[in-house]
């Protein structure tokens, strides 16, 4: 249960801002360490040791003598929500119904956001069949978790990884080129969601990050 | 623990095959209701109340006295892992790295060689830059897959859910244009997964599915 030494190697990106999220709620003392993805240093030999992906948000903590490693934010959540027995319900109707929506989320949401974000933006050329594509599919998404929404405070019951998960997602709408005044509840959920004093902690410290970096 | 009435809404899909795989690898009882999704099915009235985003694989069991849903083929994986105590390690380190193995695949590999199938095969217009950027992350995917698979039998220590996720996707190389024949490691894992039985069933039964629908 204790995870001593905890360090987590974040920058401002969605999947960081998960970890320092659920960190912040769960009030977690831990180290933050600037990993530049605009220099590459995700791919510095100490991070690829760490995880061969070269991604972050990358974790690692000191337990039962040996140093323990874990890599993508889905991953973190689970494991980290599984610990400490918050954010993850034990019983069993509730726990599937969170793992289902938070799926949605990791499986969709992010990695298609993540391509518009690439075809929107990134892309040097920016084919119209390529971005009309993908945002209709963020699109959808957007839609299905509004009408989700219409009938729950969050995602699923309680305040739950799916909120975590989706959130800092949500919150860079514009990386999708939709406009979240047009999905009503999922607008409501964003505001009640980012008034939490964790989670604008949790926000604002890959920032920091970036700042030091 | 006991699921009664166990129903799975499959189709001849890699995220249908990662549920019939796990199903008929812990043993259980189930009936598959086939879901012909060229004939837009998922998208029909009866499947919307169970999964409003429209999408199977989708299962749901008799619990407690109420019927209990979920959907997302990486959900019902670690759901039903963690009720049986089978693929997902209860050890903490052991569990932390098949979870992270898990959302390489299940968020990376899978959404991404979706997006390539769409891009490579489905789509009516094929941009070069779109083809070439999306077969470009998938391969990246793929070399990760093969180092770990250099050092390691399985994905993580054991045969887990992990490999269970994974095997749909890879088994369909040709969807992502890759040959599996340039990836050594990754090809004998492939053919050692291949040659479960219980892998055999699972891959064969949503074609069942799709003869009968």
């Amino acid at each position: 249960m204790s995870q001593d030494h905890l360090t987590a190697w974040l920058w401002a990106t969605p999947n960081s801002n998960r970890v320092s999220i659920l960190f912040e709620e769960l009030g977690l003392h831990y180290e933050i360490v600037g990993v530049n993805i605009r220099r590459r240093e995700q791919f510095a030999p100490e991070i690829l040791a760490m995880n061969p992906y070269g991604k972050i948000p990358i974790v690692a903590w000191d337990e039962g003598g040996s140093r323990r490693v874990m890599f993508e934010s889905g991953a973190i959540l689970i494991d980290f929500a599984l610990r400490h027995g918050r954010f993850l319900p034990s019983d069993g109707a509730a726990r599937s119904r969170v793992l289902s929506w938070l799926m949605v989320v990791l499986t969709g949401l992010a990695p298609l956001s993540g391509q518009a974000h690439h075809w929107t933006e990134l892309a040097p050329e920016k084919p119209t069949s390529a971005v009309t594509h993908i945002v209709g599919a963020v699109e959808r998404i957007y839609r299905v978790l509004d009408r989700q929404l219409a009938a729950s405070t969050f995602l699923c019951d309680n305040y739950s990884i799916a909120d975590i998960a989706a959130f800092p997602w949500i919150t860079r709408y514009s990386w999708v080129t939709l406009r979240l005044d047009e999905f009503v509840h999922l607008k409501r959920w964003h505001d009640l969601v980012a008034s939490r004093p964790a989670v604008k902690r949790g926000m604002a410290i890959p920032d920091g990050a970036r700042l030091e970096g």
